[in-house]
């Protein structure tokens, strides 16, 4: 019984998802007098702004992923387990997993956004989202599944509709898509596919709002989309794709186009655990917190990153979904934790807009830092230099490095392999190894 | 009509698998007055002797895999279809494939071996074969899943049964697994899960022959043999598993193992497409073919590697099953097959053994070349210089070599992400994505 007592003796913090606000939150409890469990329910930390060079095949998937055990090697107050959250039960400040249940003194909740499909279940089954690795090699071994079809259907309009890519969503994730895809189309086609080297592969890209990048400046919207009409990709503004059966795709303004290739990066929504309060989520699928990211109506259950939307006064909406927003959210959570725990009066958090990117293309993006508006080479090495100082490792960082390098040079990448087969009949991978 | 003709003027080669054998085959068909025409079931060329790597984490999938049609951008009598061949029709010279039927004026089956459970369904169920990417991967997760379990289980003889690990077969591929496996336990172990650090993983080899890697030299079995002993793994020679119900695994010599994880490395057999009629197939599951790699009883069906065997009267059982053997008959059946469209004599297929390696550890390998022994650190290095030259692509050689090298110096690597979920209780892979 002492040894239980002992191990009482400091509180537990309990993270749930190992993105980047839960990752930075634990890193940074380092020396905190506090237990630090998390949970994830894979064993790596994914960095999700080059999920899209995956799915295209520029990068391979183990490079922009990191063993999170390998993060926190040598941090003793710190334990990881492979586990989903079943159940959160904040009555008796207990988290229900898979690999049994977790009392806890502090509860952060940093599970992160899933793909929203506003509830359309046909979307759903038959679009292809992309919110961690396995959906981006599913988009991989989509796209060069259908080319490999295209090559020996002898029905033309099946041909058509395999060559046909539509991208739904123009934020950065659809124009980063878009623009990949493009690129395929004008350095790999005819390299890799002589026989299609002639066909008429055609890249669209849908977005609700009337500017592609909203969020961005207008000048970053409209240097963005003058980049994808150059590399000949058809862009629809203020529409809404309101069906698609695996074959047809409607919009909403009458635009019919036959497509086997539907990229969904349309929306997202907080993966909220089971267990949490309807009257706790907002708009968006996000968790209400106050200005210390502490969730509405709770003493001490915390959310932060893309799940939790920090609802006040001046940020009715919350902080964009971005890495940035969760970062600092985990860093300055970690204080006030501490402070929690040392009986100190805790700070609001702030957010300091360090900027937004997008990449298009070969030499071609576009930047917004502070006051700031780059485009085109610049705005494109600035991407890459920030994009491998945030990814987790020196491996990775280097083989991302020699990648893109090669990548560039060659006009070319080596990691256009289906290592997860998709069956297209019921959208899912192909149990069975071969 | 006349395009008809046009097509048919060039006789064309069919060749059956991407594998050393066939690809080396259709690289030297080159300049040759042949249309080639290449089926795999993946699109990319495996370099089968670091499958072991990817299972233990030290190396990425894309880096072992080339793209087949990247190999072959520049070449132009080549096609390649991603395809199942479903039969082979030799009365009517058509190979009848999941993408349609294809004619052949000469058809190559170089299809390889897969594992051989010498039809034991219930080890066939339960054990790990690892012959390509995907089942490379599948052991990835199951010893990373299993480490995972074993943390969290309450149940002891579980957890020692998570922490077991049997390889069965001691040749180059079992002793490698044993080994990596090995230094897994010595190097990560404690890093990664201190959870297990003072627990009792436990690492078994298994072979039925009286010493490990029998085709080399006594002196590598030997020194083979020390080198496993010292990193603790324990050695069974001159017994089988006779049986393994997911827990418990048997030997003949009456010893009982409990573990969750076993690797197969115990045989393989020739993948004989449908359609072969029996009296061309040897013992071990291979194509009889005579001296020119001629599949016994045809004039225009060929056969080379590891589905194959030479029988004459000097090679009563064909050659090794080695990558050595089937590049060496890729290069020499192109030009028999160009001879036989000139009207030229044929040549006698006669196979230089290069040599044979096997590496155990860090600075631990063994080496047979020609007369010459080698045994641990120029062994070592003269593996890995062997090893990177053979891989494809200038961008996988300098990942590989990068790997190792950061490897070697940290004793770690970065790549131990699970990225197919494995379901133990129905030995599949997870086919939905998460």
């Amino acid at each position: 019984m002492s040894n239980m007592n002992d191990n009482k003796k400091k509180p537990r913090v309990i993270i749930i998802g190992g993105g980047f606000g839960g990752v930075q939150l634990a890193k940074k409890l380092k020396n905190a007098p506090l237990e630090v469990l998390l949970f994830d329910k894979h064993n790596y930390h994914t960095f999700q702004p080059l999920l899209y060079q995956v799915a295209t095949g520029a990068l391979e998937a183990d490079s922009i992923g990191f063993p999170i055990r390998r993060i926190f090697s040598h941090q003793k107050n710190f334990t990881f387990h492979l586990a989903e959250v079943t159940k959160i039960d904040t009555d008796n400040n207990v988290v229900e997993t898979n690999v049994g249940n977790y009392d806890y003194d502090y509860l952060v909740i940093a599970t992160g956004a899933d793909t929203n499909f506003f509830g359309n279940k046909e979307l759903e089954h038959y679009t292809m989202p992309m919110k961690n690795i396995a959906e981006a090699l599913n988009i991989r071994s989509l796209i060069l599944q259908n080319l490999e079809k295209a090559l020996v259907t002898k029905d033309e309009a099946e041909r058509n509709a395999l060559l046909t890519f539509v991208i739904v969503g123009g934020g950065p994730t659809g124009v980063e898509l878009a623009g990949a895809i493009s690129e395929l189309r004008e350095y790999i086609l005819c390299k890799d596919y002589p026989g299609l080297c002639n066909a008429d592969m055609k890249v669209f890209l849908v977005e609700g709002k009337a500017e592609l990048l909203a969020a961005m400046s207008p000048q970053a919207s409209k240097k963005a989309k003058d980049f994808l009409k150059k590399m000949d990709v058809t862009i629809y503004n203020s529409v809404h794709v309101s069906s698609y059966n695996g074959i047809i795709l409607k919009i909403d303004d009458g635009t019919i186009i036959n497509t086997r290739n539907v990229l969904w990066a349309a929306g997202v929504k907080g993966k909220i655990p089971t267990g949490m309060p309807e009257q706790t989520v907002a708009k968006g699928g996000r968790l209400v917190t106050d200005e210390i990211n502490r969730v509405k109506g709770y003493k001490n259950v915390f959310a932060i990153g893309d799940v939790s939307a920090v609802t006040t006064e001046q940020t009715p909406l919350g902080f964009p979904g971005v890495a940035q927003v969760a970062l600092q959210q985990g860093k300055h959570l970690a204080k006030n934790l501490i402070n929690i725990i040392e009986g100190k009066p805790t700070t609001a958090f702030i957010y300091h807009d360090l900027g937004t990117m997008a990449t298009i293309g070969r030499n071609k993006a576009v930047a917004d830092i502070k006051k700031l508006r780059f485009q085109g080479f610049f705005a494109w090495l600035l991407w890459m230099f920030v994009h491998l100082l945030s990814l987790a490792g020196f491996t990775n960082k280097a083989i991302v490095f020699f990648n893109w390098a090669i990548n560039y040079w060659t006009r070319n990448s080596d990691n256009r392999l289906i290592i997860r087969y998709f069956k297209t009949d019921t959208m899912t991978v192909d149990p069975i190894s071969h």
